[in-house]
């Protein structure tokens, strides 16, 4: 009966959070917070003001990312960390993010309610700039929190306005330049762990009835390519046979099915894969009594495992240069972009599996199909894992929803996951 | 031998009218001769002072049309009319539409050198402004010839400029009232018959060795649609499994390659069609890591046969909707537009193929693909018929090629033809 009166004031506390940053992020049809923007600054000290009366220590490093801990019995341990970016993309949904720096302020709040004494230190961490949409450069706060940040990174400029990714971060008061010197903002040793609640992004939790939540098996790595290409032959519609045509739309037709059902198959093998085609078009000069004489495409292909993106790969340039041949064209494949498979650690995964299970939390095991900041910490040794909470209508556009209820599910899951971190 | 020496004659009088138009209508990379524009202007002079110099009658009706008569024995009878169009796209080829008329010019020469006396009047006809890029709209001397221009024609706008049709028109003097007021510049029951010779601007007479010359059986007709869509549902490229996809270009590339499919099986059968989706495009929002959720496409089917057309075309919202159902993808056709086939008169393409016959030139029958001036007679009830000359890389644009011994064949063909009409 307690356990319920507390669940209830938690789902409150979360509601009147989410509700106070919406009232302050709006920016019809969505809400706009940019990275090292007085938005997102505004989210960073509205939870100074929630540490503060939660009695948490506030500590805030070169970049700007904001640490908030509430001290354990042996702080010579590393600590245990949760959390997520305040940020979101321009007139985005309100829950990418934010979903996991409320969920971090609410196991901090329930932890005083129940006054849970933790043995160490659990560090509630709120990341900058995660969202590559205002600079083109993804997971800002991060990369510079373990000194990954490139000083051409600095000269990025913003997507609307004449203004440098430099001049932001020095208009909130922090030194572009610390920010890019390859130091560690913070001695990263000194965490045992990164645990991130995010919304799923994707509509498979929300398929399901029962299991609302999803414990994250790993970060898929993604192989890019920005701007291929098929050169064909342009000719008269009406005047050129089927066979004297070397018609640059049908062999891309004949490359995205023939991608599909190799994807298929390769899906029942068992294999993890995405793939996607987001761009494709025909020239500007591109005319309905014109036989298209060069498609334009972009490729992005992701999976848990960088083998069966380089097998998938090769597979494509392989089909590419088969329909090529058969149909007198020229596919062309621009520089491959890498970004790299991140695990989770097995032990802290488990362990938030088995706590779902004590608690009777009905969830499944999912990939990340998204990239996060989780997975620049997984890269310099921390271990990671994540919780993912159902939500409606995707993400990083303004439909993106989420039910309150969902939420509560997974943040039910990080507090008494954290809670018996030690036992 | 005599034979011979006319032959290189004529060669050498086409050879010099070629060069001397190109000369004044250069723009480099090819030559631009706007309809109603100067350039046109100074070929229809050119073709004056030629027919001066063969003591031919010169009339320009109110249209701009320009007729040049060998008269023949008997004035009553109604005359035979070759020709084409002086005018070319913006930076297009030399020989789209000048074939036509130097054909028709060097036949003048050819029977003024032999001598020959005709039965009947042969007209060659110069026509204005058979192409659409300038003012976007199609055969507008020979529609207003016979009283087919509309009045709301003449407030197209050019292309480039801020000029309507009027304006172009009464520029050279003409009045463009007079064009639309729905009669006949001329008395068409005086034309017993039309002979267009035009570059194919096909690859398919070109990849015949010996076969450099076609008679047109007719000219393509075509349905088309300016704007089409798939609608599918964007989404995180790698956040959404395939399962939960509705990818638009995907189910794009499924609609090309079942249309393909069928396309490939109608000609099987015998059917004439050609199909083409010359515009093809994801937004501009759209981007390498979103599930595309639109594309918009072109579509353009000809065939010889109407009812062909119509059925492919009911076909292709079947599998449209076929796609959409399988993909929860939505297929959206916009208005049909219709351009009707146009028949040749059986009688005058027989001739032109027994004339081939008797003086031995190597020829096919084909259909033309695209639209001609010939197309507007015929649905006026004059007879026409076309002789097509190979020509290299295509039409409409400025690397059109045209071998000039090729030209003559055609033109030997024409010549020969008309010659031997009343015989």
């Amino acid at each position: 009966m307690a356990e319920q009166l507390l669940r209830h004031g938690a789902y409150e506390y979360a509601k009147k959070v989410f509700d106070d940053i919406r009232a302050f992020s709006i920016d019809e049809p969505g809400v706009s917070r940019q990275g090292y923007g007085p938005k997102e600054q505004m989210v960073h000290d509205y939870m100074i003001e929630q540490a503060k009366q939660l009695d948490l220590e506030v500590f805030i490093d070169k970049c700007g990312n904001l640490f908030l801990t509430l001290p354990g019995e042996d702080r010579t341990l590393p600590a245990l960390m949760t959390g997520s970016h305040g940020d979101s993309v321009p007139q985005g949904g309100h829950y990418d993010g934010l979903a996991g720096v409320v969920a971090a302020m609410t196991t901090m709040w329930w932890m005083r309610q129940v006054g849970h004494k933790p043995k160490r230190d659990i560090t509630m961490l709120v990341t900058r700039m995660e969202e590559s949409s205002w600079f083109g450069k993804a997971y800002v706060g991060s990369l510079a929190m373990v000194g990954q940040l490139e000083p051409i990174d600095l000269e990025l400029k913003h997507r609307y306005r004449d203004e440098t990714l430099r001049e932001a971060i020095a208009s909130l008061g922090f030194d572009p330049e610390a920010m890019v010197n390859g130091e560690p903002s913070v001695d990263l040793k000194k965490f045992c762990g990164f645990i991130e609640l995010h919304i799923e992004q994707g509509p498979t939790l929300d398929s399901h009835e029962k299991e609302r939540v999803g414990v994250v098996t790993g970060i898929r790595g993604n192989l890019r390519h920005k701007e291929c290409h098929v050169w064909g032959e342009t000719a008269h519609s009406g005047a050129v046979n089927k066979e004297y045509r070397h018609d640059a739309g049908m062999a891309m037709g004949e490359f995205l099915m023939s991608m599909e059902k190799h994807w298929e198959e390769w899906l029942e093998k068992g294999e993890d894969l995405v793939f996607t085609v987001g761009v494709m078009k025909t020239d500007p000069s591109s005319a309905i009594a014109i036989i298209p004489g060069h498609v334009q495409f972009s490729i992005d292909m992701r999976s848990l495992s960088m083998d069966t993106l380089a097998r998938f790969h090769k597979l494509m340039e392989e089909e590419g240069a088969r329909i090529g041949a058969k149909r007198g064209v020229k596919f062309e494949f621009d520089r491959t972009l890498v970004c790299e498979a991140s695990g989770v650690d097995p032990d802290l995964m488990g362990h938030i599996a088995k706590t779902a299970e004590r608690c009777e939390i009905p969830h499944i095991h999912m990939p990340s199909g998204a990239g996060h900041d989780a997975a620049v910490y997984e890269n310099v040794g921390i271990p990671v894992a994540m919780i993912f909470v159902a939500n409606q209508d995707g993400s990083h556009n303004w439909r993106e929803k989420m039910k309150l209820e969902d939420f509560m599910l997974g943040t039910e899951l990080l507090f008494k996951s954290i809670e018996s971190y030690d036992d």
